[in-house]
């Protein structure tokens, strides 16, 4: 064991009413939820980036967390995994995530980088064996480095795109290796600052092309995750192509992928791309395209992403609703790609921020559960429609212009609008929380 | 000749340095650019809608507007339409444009709806025949009756899709008859004000279904314009299903209509999805689906659809810029769907904004095709991309992981990032203006 | 007994397990908290404006609830009033609040308007008397007539001052009459639309000389209640001069009046201004000017005041944690200025929209409360600042740089962060909810 | 000279029509505008900050900037001063500024870096000596270094409060030693991330006493320049207590201070806040605490600060127009703390991006200039608000309540509203660009 968390114990549920701060309120791993433990709806992940990667500055400042593990040699990437495995154990997570760059130190070449990440690999695999905590997705960073300033796979510079082909290729190579579940693209610099400098065209194309390869990599490789991508309208890039789940959906049809590829919906890139959490996650469902979330929420005043971890359970509970609308994860979960607040310095914040996080999941999927099985929402929403599943109603889709306005006109049609109870409908959500 | 804009003169080309308010600075419609007039470029249409319908009210107040043409009757549509059509000849905009809630009165029924419109549909065709004045395009009004109020073609009620298919039929053949170049679609109800009483699913359907019946009865009916949608994110509903382009694009992907509808663009609307003007028309240029334009802009402090007259030139140049470089308008022109100010009561306001509006396009249209027709912006645009025109970097998008990380490694490619020179460029844009 | 609420029973609390949708789950007038029956604590009104004379419009369509009293008449005016004061029963809200245009029929001259205004006057004293229904506040309405549209107070027009001052005086007449205990100014029209146009130092005069004569009268009639500013930044206008409470406060310290008058502080504006409900509770508390909520909140992917009932608990329970900690409500109260959604037609809606935002607050309350009373949170405050409790603390606010440099100097003063502890916190309060 | 700038010459006039890139086309130093060189009335200032001391990093991504001085050494230091005034020569400003931490190295105490300042003020001072170039303005870093993370003056520690006290005072003593015309306080971190661990009320009396002290030390020390505060709203915390320039003139009224302390004013932080550049501008003027202005404009699709070059002519002509209403600058000026794109990697991006800004802001104070000499908008203003100029109007604000409401009554007054004309005002404004 390292120091780092020393005096911290394992979190356990002891149900609402305890008054020990290091204890579940409402995640109780194997309490059955709509027929299933409730670990399993779940599917908790920790996030290395903003708990182990992240130093705390902001465009403003600098670092203000003092880690053991801070420094970029193959030591201190060790010392950060027996960190984070601790954390994982101590929060009893049943999943992690990564980038290559917050788990290796950072080469001088791509061999280098390679050679470090195969490393720190073959660690996590023992690690992994050691605890039974498994992966949830890998995924490559491809914004940190200067390289990637002005896009990863949509550079202007062909060489970057072949960097990054490379990279990927490694980092979903080590994502099989670890029987990883899904793997990941964030594209934070496949966007742009100036349109004046930009060929939209192009770059599109190469994105297209970029997923493309990635897509058959994933098949020659046998690998049997699904390809995610997280949509983000814009920061760091003012506007990034993966703008959100509509917009990506076009993207994916214009080259094929639609049936390859799902998506990783993110709270905090839901709200800067205007959206609510539910929004998204909706609209991925009807699409066929609902993946995996990050469970990350924005500060509502704040015109960037906070990244914070989520509190507020009835949001939480709309969000879990349309997962289990969406027939609940398969190989998604809920990744915490959280971050503590940057005075937040102690291990005892890293710690109950997730305690915290894990328990407004826990209590938003009891609601949201309790919900769909009570069925009075759902059955609402039906009863609104019901017009649509009469005959005259199916006619009405398979018929025409022409066809129609001689039956409005002949029935004198005149229809008169009917309430849409929505603050009925929002005091029945109160209810199940 | 009515009274309304008695002692108003045609508006004349002065030049920038006249005194004259009643004057055109830079709208001088017979000026060639690129090889064309400044009137085929610019293509300007002036609206009814905001023009002639809006009474002035906001969501804290009434009627402000004093028009002698107010009232439900097809007398004062006729002089509304006589105006109109006065306000089109001082002006001398080549077009117009309408709903046909704006130039009819109300019915209390279908019929007398269809009814009114046609009778009105012979006045237009009389005065444009006198005048020369043509149709940009028509459309219906599907969102201000209170039967709309939870959607038209996405309503919960079979009854009011088919109330809005038949009217969508009248308002297509009353375009066709007086000659429009388009017939444009926007879904201001198209959308929801909460999720929990919504069926996304079933709705995106209705509406899809709905597009379909639009092109073929264009097909049908013979009609040689394009079907335009115009993207809205929000308001009136939380959350429209046209959100912005990318969003219709993926949308028309899904119904296989992406070749038969293209894109009404909004400026305001633009901005209140997140986007600036110039990138809705790039993204819909390099979709192919570039139709026409609404030039509204928007308050950038304001959050919501301020649809005032534009007036910063260089925004305009912007725009202007992507318009040209998609090949300018084919069937599609300016319209303005924009609005007084509603503290700007007299009849001179009315033609002042405008005036104001034409001379803001038309100095931005020239500055545009200087800066095209000098070519160094697109120079420095294609100088940065020319790796990819290389052998090199034509093979790459045709390569896969594999061969690219073989590459990578054998041949140790560490790209150095290169200069964005964003401010040499936006430096470049104001030397035309 | 009028039959528009037909059938609706009065609410009564039943808790929180009842299936019962006419119910009170949390809302239990008489149960003390704090040592105080809730009711006392909240002190619930219900508003006029926008539950009985919104027709449902909004900027894109007309009229859409269909009642009975809509129509410029006395006989509507009075069926008005009767229906108000069976919803007021229904919910057993102790009070209600108007605005003057609310209330009475609109007249054709400021005589008119008195004489129709005294008229319900009386016919509003006669039910308060019988029901014991009280009056929290009146208000006069200066931003819906189109005579207001550049301003009351801040008009150009010296003639709309002199009728907004009169009309002024005739509501805090009527306020006084029937009791009222605060009298509330909204500047709805009090700001610009273009600073082109705009004398803005002109209107702050304006602003405070009228606000200045406001209070002389409240002393001169022996109003003892409290004269209230409701804060809003922007909607109708572009900005209003009333932006937040700090905002306001400067203006009242400018005029000698931050004795005299309070803050009436709405959830939606806050959001407007970029603020949470609970900054502008606590600002206004730290100020000395805390007065009175409205408790409508925003929408927070619009971006203009959607003014809907409140239904997120935990945002509830933070505004009332401010409010607690302000002492509560003196003359203030609870006022729902909030508005069904435009589709809720029905009149089960409207009781059902306050049903739900009464438990919310009530919901939001005991939390509060408990949160208060346990201490821990405020024991985590103080203890933050514990440093500035001591000498050291006290006497360096009482220092000067040189005396503070030279000290820092000597003792090497060079301190370490701590850690803020926000997650641990906001884990605290979710506890109580 | 260095190495940074070779070949690249000194930035002279030609004027408009001039092919070279480096070269004004507007900003003529000596040309006399209203009286006065046009060098006089924009008081251009380069900054240290953004232009030296920012390597080029994102929330998402690192350094990208590889100059020569990076790195926490005097020999550093010194390089880094070597090239700032070799860029402020090549570009003709007569003035730059900075903050202590810009300038020289990071000590490891309050001693050290005392003594590492005060070495660097004597290079400059003899830089400054040779060259003629002027010190605009000197600040204190007190946001960067971790020991700020909550609060430098308003810090619950009261160690943090001395330390800051004391830097200031070392950077007031170089300032004055320098011959800088004001002093700036811009308190990025005087505010809050949570209201839960914030205690608003002591905050402010803390931040209310540093103010007081740096005011008793400038008039101690005899500094004659002006004590300057730059409000902002947000970031990098969620909250800052110095807003905008409406909530800075609440808390100087509440310490006596409005008439020691003026507003150092940016575009970017008006947007942030929700208003336009020129309202700050208005506001502070009218307030009478204008000082100076900080050009760097925001992205308007962005919600966090980006700092950037300013480019358009428009928004710079209406901000120099509140700036000549206002006299124009006294001790103030145009300070350029704005940064370069983090992909503008090369030494002429940097020359380029003060090129264009400079000749923005040239271009914009020309039309200023020039619609303020013709007139025509302040007569419109004027007669807009001509009634209040009668004994009627003069009177009506001397008034009461009673007798302004006997005067309606007695007269009848009922007035028609008067259009606010906006559009032909922003057309007249067009004019002059």
């Amino acid at each position: 064991m390292t120091d780092f968390f020393r005096n911290i114990p394992a979190i356990k549920f002891e149900g609402p009413n305890t008054d020990n701060d290091f204890a579940f309120r409402h995640y109780n791993p194997d309490e059955v939820i709509m027929g299933k433990p409730m670990k399993d709806h779940l599917r908790f992940a920790a996030a290395y980036w903003h708990s182990f990667a992240w130093p705390g500055g902001d465009p403003f400042g600098g670092q203000t967390f003092d880690r053991p593990w801070f420094g970029d040699t193959m030591e201190a990437a060790k010392l950060k995994a027996d960190v984070a495995f601790e954390m994982f154990q101590i929060l009893n997570v049943p999943y992690f995530c990564f980038h290559d760059a917050d788990v290796r130190p950072e080469g001088n070449s791509f061999a280098e980088n390679t050679k470090n990440l195969e490393e720190i690999v073959d660690y996590f695999a023992q690690k992994m064996d050691e605890t039974g905590i498994k992966l949830l997705w890998g995924t490559a960073n491809l914004f940190s480095h200067r390289r990637f300033m002005s896009g990863a796979a949509t550079n202007p510079d062909p060489e970057v795109f072949a960097f990054s082909a490379a990279t990927i290729k490694t980092c979903m190579d080590a994502t099989m290796k670890l029987g990883g579940e899904n793997y990941v693209l964030w594209g934070g610099r496949e966007g742009y600052e100036t349109l004046l400098n930009t060929d939209m065209g192009r770059e599109r194309q190469q994105a297209g092309r970029m997923l493309q390869m990635v897509v058959d990599y994933k098949h020659k490789m046998g690998f049997k995750g699904a390809i995610l991508i997280e949509p983000k309208p814009q920061e760091p890039t003012k506007h990034q192509y993966d703008y959100d789940v509509a917009t990506v959906y076009g993207f994916l049809k214009d080259f094929g992928l639609e049936g390859e590829v799902k998506m990783n919906i993110e709270q905090g890139h839901a709200i800067l791309a205007g959206h609510s959490f539910e929004h998204e996650l909706a609209v991925a469902r009807e699409l066929g395209i609902f993946g995996s979330i990050d469970m990350n929420r924005n500060d509502y005043q704040s015109g960037w992403d906070t990244d914070q971890f989520p509190n507020n359970v009835p949001e939480m509970a709309l969000a879990y609703y349309e997962v289990l609308r969406a027939g609940g994860f398969t190989t998604g979960g809920t990744n915490f790609d959280a971050k503590l607040r940057r005075q937040s310095l102690d291990a005892e914040d890293l710690i109950l921020a997730h305690v915290g996080g894990m328990d407004a999941c826990a209590a938003g999927l009891k609601a949201a559960a309790a919900m769909l099985e009570d069925g009075k929402l759902e059955a609402a929403r039906d009863a609104r429609y019901a017009g649509w599943d009469t005959d005259a109603g199916k006619g009405l889709l398979n018929s025409d212009l022409d066809s129609i306005t001689a039956s409005v006109q002949a029935n004198n049609i005149n229809p008169e609008p009917i309430s849409g109870r929505q603050e009925r409908l929002e005091n029945l959500v109160n209810r199940y929380l």
